[in-house]
């Protein structure tokens, strides 16, 4: 399962010493081919961790033979050095492997503004690089959690015969331009880097990118797809980015409700949007809105709360024409008094907002959290 | 003091039944003259509460004989039935005045989605036009204060024989396009409505306008200013703005510092910026930095959160000639890790970042709160 569900992947996780506590800290996924094209998308923040901006470079060659990633540190904000460092990562596991290095990803997850410490890093990229199995994938999963409390893993096998498989870390620091995540998908169809890419936009540009826990973007956000060619199937594209996008929306909602400290999970659909940017734009001002998402920790429908983000946007919409129904009770309409309040049900973990701008036909969902205090402790308490 | 500090001023606060309490929930601010001239601004948001709408209405002449506002209530999605009570409150307040209602300007505040009380409200209004009093600025700053534990005022007196005075109620839903608020400030001076506006303009944008406690925008903040003419002095433009941002950021200081569940008051100093723009974009990206304000709260110097917001961001900037220093310590210079963060002492409430961008020679302010548990409780429980 995992990234190892896919034919031609060896996978481990291994405990290098990065983490206090002796818990697995760092990932090798290696593919075995026959085919190495790969993809990736990363962070739209102008502050790239150093392992960013190395596999940034790697994927300009379309191709990748292995991930190295570790949880136990971020490596960002760590200047010529951090980058050194993750270079030397990218030679150790190159060696360890026997292969080139300009083919080798790194990923790291972690506190930002701290040195990884090398001596321990290394030696566990030898032991993972022993450890290299075909049932390795759980393990891979394990080692990048951070505040995880559940690795997070999907796979899906098409009826044409290939096979989808992931791993996702990431639990706070939640925000579009990728969640604060690390992402390794695996395929063994055989496609083509410019596919792959393509498909690796579409799917992730609806998933991943629709997550918005805190409204922070993380200077780490990778999302990588490999493509063994191994089970000798070549799908079509638009078959292969629907089941893609189904193992991405899969391991989203599996960091949506894992993400720190909260207590719902919350799904923003904008309907009757001009167009598919006002859509987004709307549910990420709502998404974003602490007011709203503390309402909702305390189960309380405060709907004016929704209007007054969507009235924080530029979309096109009338006030006086925007609804609002939260968990089906339309408690506003024509952007005044709607239905009773005392009839929305928050108790569930599950809430959904609907808002129709009455202004088109276009539509986005975007996923957020509430705002509690445990979230506030967690994120008080983390690098300290 | 307060806004009966100036000539020419009455002001009543009293008890209209419209919070559960009886807590004073209805004041009145009255310009004798002989001048009436005024200006205002208004919250950004597009979706405006109706004695937002009422009140810009009125600005267009450029003359206010009077402001009634109340608590209890934002009248705030409310369609036209509200509206409707806003022109009600102000035709009531006339009436009581003797006076016109299209110079009759309203403020609300509190629980967007509900109809005020008209049966309480109403009465209200004639009991304070009967109590209106040269003293009576404090009892009309206590009335309008919603979560605010204490009534904000200010005055300054100029050395050229005329005075500025004011009074404020805000603690939520602070954000640009003015922190949720409703500030009347009057004076006795002798100015025209253009260069009331002008003058308010430049004093808020660098003062509420760049308070950011919790990044909402609320749907019914209005600064009036009102000006009697009483002291029969017309003094300098330039002189008259500078003490007007006195009292602005006299204002805005409380408020900070009076903010729901707040511990920390933070002020983020943006230098070295390429424009104003890119300095006060930079500030309100860490200010609004869900993980940073949490850091704050715990007492934890984590810079890096305060470079991933400003890599959010589309402000000229390299990332490795970024310095940041927290309460003066510079634990990020050039981009990575700087002096030993363990020198950073958090623990007073006030707490100063500052951002060199190394781009160019413009600054700016931007102050906001932390996020703690108190914040989250308060705003899950504000409207049950």
């Amino acid at each position: 399962m995992s990234v190892t569900a896919p034919l031609g992947f060896r996978a481990a996780g291994v405990v290098a010493g990065l983490k206090d506590g002796g818990d697995r800290d760092l990932a090798l996924v290696v593919n075995d081919g026959p085919s190495r094209a790969a993809a990736g998308v990363f962070t739209r923040n102008r502050v790239k961790a150093a392992p960013v901006l190395w596999s940034e470079q790697v994927l300009r060659g379309g191709r990748i033979g292995a991930v190295v990633l570790n949880s136990g540190g971020a490596n960002a904000c760590t200047g010529a050095a951090g980058f050194q460092d993750t270079h030397a990562t990218a030679e150790r596991t190159a060696g360890a492997l026997d292969d080139s290095a300009a083919e080798v990803a790194v990923c790291s997850t972690g506190l930002i503004g701290e040195r990884l410490p090398m001596d321990a890093l290394l030696p566990g990229v030898d032991k993972a690089a022993a450890e290299l199995s075909r049932d390795g994938g759980l393990a891979a999963a394990d080692a990048i959690r951070t505040t995880d409390t559940v690795a997070k893993i999907s796979f899906r096998r098409a009826d044409a015969g290939y096979t989808i498989g992931g791993m996702a870390k990431g639990a706070g620091m939640l925000a579009p331009s990728l969640a604060t995540m690390l992402c390794v998908i695996t395929t063994d169809a055989d496609l083509d880097a410019v596919v792959l890419d393509r498909a690796l936009r579409s799917a992730t540009a609806v998933t991943f990118d629709r997550l918005d826990a805190d409204g922070c973007i993380s200077t780490n956000d990778t999302v990588l797809l490999l493509a063994s060619g191994a089970a000798e199937v070549a799908p079509a594209e638009a078959e292969f980015t629907a089941l893609l996008t189904e193992v991405c929306a899969d391991l989203t909602r599996q960091l949506l409700v894992d993400a720190e400290g909260a207590s719902k999970a919350i799904a923003i659909e904008v309907v009757g949007a001009a167009s598919a940017f006002d859509a987004v734009t709307v549910g990420r001002a709502i998404a974003r809105n602490n007011l709203l998402k503390c309402a909702l920790h305390g189960e309380d429908p405060n709907w004016g709360r929704v209007l007054s983000a969507v009235g924080s946007t530029e979309a096109v919409f009338d006030p006086d024409e925007v609804n609002v129904a939260i968990n089906g009770v339309w408690v506003c309409r024509n952007g005044s008094v709607g239905d009773d309040r005392g009839k929305v049900d928050l108790r569930p973990r599950d809430v959904t907002i609907t808002v129709d701008l009455s202004a088109g036909a276009e539509s986005a969902t975007v996923w957020t959290t509430d705002l509690t205090a445990e979230y506030v402790h967690e994120n008080s308490a983390y690098s300290t």
